[in-house]
């Protein structure tokens, strides 16, 4: 995985954050003690006008509620709440696990909530887990912004969805990832490249997007299909795309559970892979070494995701990284990773 | 899958649980009502023997501390903690997934921890979570007991581990499993059956134990090796043992995660499963239908297994569960389920 990052790594050895107490906001300000804690905390009881003085103040001091601090500073545990929407879907528990890797290294504790279940919403996650934890890494879609007013000041870093207005953010360069795919499927000969999409909509929809703009710059007609974003409706899917007039030589797929499904109706058909059809999936999880042929993939190294979400929360909680600047945003790159299905 | 119960599903409806106060038991007992709590939550203060007195008075006159009761009666939420060992094992998420689907169900919540990294062990995750949560369930090991004197009177479902001492245990019948598989091998006419166990030992050697001593039961000379529980541990392990002297012509694995190991270890060394040899795993996550062969598996319904979980918990948190009872101990069984690797 190649990192476009606009962190600086030495900063925070270069100026170490001045710890201010909360007496010298209260004093700087000209508050009481209990109004800073109001305003750090966005409690009710002081007007907006107020919380935003004493906020700019305790920013200006390097100020961080004692919380945090003390979690930090004397050693006390810190405990990240993780947001993903689904366990069943082999890419959530592995980057889950690279999370709580990174964190177990900084003897923090992690709380994860799978909120795929029933009608709820990143945001019924969101507020679980807000009233026991100090910061919040999570596949939140498009509430990462209500996320993190629920979150208040302390951190959050939302993956995926780079539009959020959280605190950090981790994007991932699809565009990028739709070249080295589609490119490397053009130069192998592949004339009838199809891309299965997830069903889903919502911002899974800018793996989508990117990949249909690329295809478009290299002059490429994509033939496209969705489905549920599991294994068996992709091998539904596929097994209809595949026996249909519209067969494909090529298959890009929106994630490697559902290319698993792929590779299993192309079997089921009767076709080669990758001779008569290449497959390329998306995400880079242990279940492509596993299926048969092993999977081709646009892989993110998972364990750098989660080090570098944990990373991120440790430079908000710090005060080495400020909030929702160019510093706290990072983009990651997948590789293609060459197995034997195209 | 089969469930070997105990419990009496309309008992709950014969004996409405009567809800005495927190006050009904300081009067019975004749102390005051904080040191009620202080019983209730094993706190320090006052002494083992008026725990213990107070303790046994609740239980008769069927108080359970307020937090439950409010959960349960007011409509509050019910926090359920899972401890998990390993996110990277398919296995767990799915566990995991099926214990939130249940819960969701219930509007209860459910806080994750996987204590499989570093040094942690099971105390870890259960001390951790004890703080925050009105139940717990877990893999724990041969922590259970020492599990539940953390959580006090709150209820702790044990799996995996019969002998543990929690309100709640869930075991499965390796024994039955192991007829399964090696009777449908036998019949099959497989002449050289191997077993492969994982090297963890701990209550993960249970399974090992129930397989070597059907097989004795069966006249069988098992060839027994074992390795790391994952994927590529299994597959070295299945690569050496196919290409030895000691070639089985049938393989049961500890789980479906090393099965799909020992799959592509067969397929590397140009054998055909299941002409070669046949390969049966344990656990039914969903992996094994996106090998190749789709793999044969002694299944448990995952699904059932949360949906048993949080139903031992609702028993226990409502009074219509006895705590440490037989009725508390479910036992579930194993199905073989027919793919293609055996």
């Amino acid at each position: 995985m190649t990192r476009t990052s606009h962190q600086q790594p030495g900063k925070r050895h270069q100026q170490p954050a001045k710890r201010a107490t909360i007496l010298d906001v209260a004093a700087a300000a000209g508050v009481s003690r209990q109004t800073v804690t109001r305003a750090m905390n966005n409690m009710a009881g002081i007007s907006a006008a107020t919380r935003e003085r004493v906020q700019g103040i305790a920013a200006e001091l390097g100020y961080s509620p004692s919380r945090f601090a003390k979690g930090l500073v004397q050693g006390a545990r810190v405990s990240v709440g993780l947001a993903i929407p689904d366990l069943t879907n082999p890419y959530f528990p592995a980057f889950a696990s690279s999370v709580v890797e990174a964190a177990t290294q900084r003897s923090w504790n992690v709380v994860v909530d799978d909120y795929g279940h029933g009608t709820a919403t990143a945001l019924d996650a969101v507020e679980r887990l807000a009233p026991q934890v100090d910061a919040l890494i999570g596949y939140l879609g498009s509430h990462a912004a209500q996320a993190q007013s629920l979150m208040g000041r302390r951190p959050l870093v939302s993956l995926d969805y780079p539009a959020g207005q959280a605190a950090g953010r981790i994007s991932f360069d699809y565009h990028h990832a739709a070249r080295l795919a589609l490119d490397y499927l053009v130069h192998s000969g592949r004339t009838r490249i199809a891309f299965l999409d997830s069903d889903q909509g919502g911002p899974a929809a800018s793996r989508g997007t990117a990949v249909a703009a690329v295809a478009d710059q290299l002059g490429i007609t994509l033939i496209r299909r969705a489905a549920g974003p599991s294994a068996p409706a992709a091998r539904a899917a596929v097994l209809d795309l595949v026996t249909g007039q519209d067969a494909p030589d090529a298959l890009l797929v929106f994630n490697d559970l559902m290319a698993a499904g792929a590779l299993k109706a192309l079997q089921e058909a009767g076709l080669s892979v990758p001779r008569d059809c290449a497959v390329i999936g998306m995400d880079g999880i242990p279940l492509g070494e596993l299926t048969s042929p092993e999977l081709t993939t646009l892989s993110l190294d998972l364990r750098s995701v989660g080090r570098a979400a944990v990373g991120l929360v440790e430079g908000l909680l710090s005060g080495g990284v400020a909030a929702g600047t160019e510093q706290s945003a990072l983009v990651l790159r997948h590789e293609l990773v060459h197995r034997e299905s195209a």
